[in-house]
């Protein structure tokens, strides 16, 4: 079984994946989110595991919007990840950390830790690396250069860095959600025995033009069956300001009567409706 | 009059308050967006101007965060521009413009672009600026450099780059919408006389914890007093995954009956509401 997954090593993708499936399985990274989804869609790899949401910095655009407008795959599994920062240098530089010229992670991770930053590196610039995995490695193929990163403790071991400050997001309970895509909808694997799971069924739904009130109809078609919905989130259809499609989490298995009945509704109703997945949400 | 916005020279933000103010108000370009509204709570400029979404990459999670956690500046006015998008380089790089080593902008710049950037330069890595006026400006700073940027025609006149390939975004129909902030709710400004306006009213809503179906009562309460909503969008609260505080934009003026009617049902529902502007949404 391989699975493909946003790299390179010590990523907290890695992180996850790891956590995730049991031994045996083969790990495969790849640069960027398209091109990890799109080797599954060619067949390359079983599954592609990717980041679907920080709980400090929300959505991962890239991840939604490539589901939604490039390679529809459905959603097979979920996996939660609690998410600890740390700022990390290159062993030769450990004395001279609080001097460093600049400061080299993903978005979300700069983003997440955005006060300490402002606090303890007030001038510093930082720069955005395709992830927190790649920015370790650039940090520890070059010991000329004084920069920190900003990146896990797997990382810290796999690029042999110095880890100098731990856990400096900016609010204590950081969580990342993960999704496990495949083209076969009906692929089982086996996970982690430790893990805990739950249901849960994730739906897009766009709204017809114009219709004042259609997202207060879309809603009562769920709370009138009692749907709990765990997220509603907007995302812009790429048509123009102000049109959006939303991406609805609903806690409870597909079943055959309430949440099909839901989605004729919409329908009826003139929102275009997909299903993209009903799977387990997997955490440690 | 002075006005902060996200600089350096010619940004988009440049390009809005340019735009937008009449002759005779100062610029006063800031390296990034909480510096320019730490600006203006500081007194040092009279408004900052700031963009809030995009049409193709959605919200700036930066501007939402910094205004709901950090500094509550009330939203005095908006203004909405097309968004075109170039590819420039220096000028002493123009005929090689087809073997860039690297192509340098904005995320959102970037992310706007991607198919064009996949199809046209699928292995050419690309960096992260501050700003696509940032990006311009190193890329004009440094011709031994083989590197393109993705900014807009005043960057190019600005900062004297060639432009190779114009409107490269991937969708026509590409805006950005902008904030203007200011301490003083009540300041009055001149527009540039050629704007069309109409009148907005923006919330913040947070919902009680653990209500099923909370988010549909809250829509209810807008929906059954005709009032219209031209955006509801999620973002999270950073306590933890799951939870959640929604910006509602509603398309009609403060008054005096239904919106301060909607808001205190809300807050009798349980949920925090804050009014973040009433104001007038200008374009061209």
């Amino acid at each position: 079984m391989k699975v493909g997954y946003l790299g390179p090593a010590a990523t907290f993708t890695h992180l996850a994946v790891s956590s995730c499936f049991q031994n045996g399985a083969e790990h495969v990274a790849y640069r960027t989110i398209p091109e990890c989804i799109d080797a599954a869609v060619a067949g390359e790899v079983d599954f592609a595991f990717v980041p679907l949401e920080n709980a400090l910095e929300g959505s991962v655009n890239l991840t939604i919007d490539y589901l939604i407008h490039e390679q529809p795959l459905p959603i097979v599994g979920e996996m939660t990840l609690p998410i600890h920062q740390h700022l990390l240098v290159h062993p030769s530089r450990e004395s001279a950390w609080k001097e460093l010229d600049k400061i080299y992670s993903h978005s979300h991770a700069i983003a997440q830790c955005h006060k300490f930053l402002h606090r303890h590196f007030p001038s510093v610039p930082y720069e955005y690396a395709n992830s927190t995995g790649a920015a370790a490695e650039f940090v520890s193929d070059h010991p000329e250069l004084n920069i920190g990163v900003i990146a896990n403790e797997m990382a810290a071991s796999t690029y042999e860095l110095k880890i100098v400050k731990r856990d400096i997001q900016d609010y204590r309970d950081n969580h990342t959600r993960f999704v496990i895509l495949s083209p076969d909808e009906n692929i089982s694997f086996e996970v982690n025995s430790k893990l805990s799971s739950r249901p849960k069924t994730t739906l897009m739904v766009m709204l017809p033009d114009d219709q004042s009130g259609a997202l207060h109809r879309v809603l009562s078609a769920f709370s009138w069956r009692n749907l709990n919905l765990s997220k509603i989130e907007s995302r812009p259809t790429k048509t123009g300001l102000g049109h959006y499609f939303f991406i609805i989490d609903i806690e409870k298995a597909f079943d055959e009567v309430l949440i099909p009945g839901a989605m004729q509704e919409l329908e009826a109703l003139g929102c275009k409706v997909k299903l993209l997945g009903a799977y387990q949400s997997y955490q440690l």
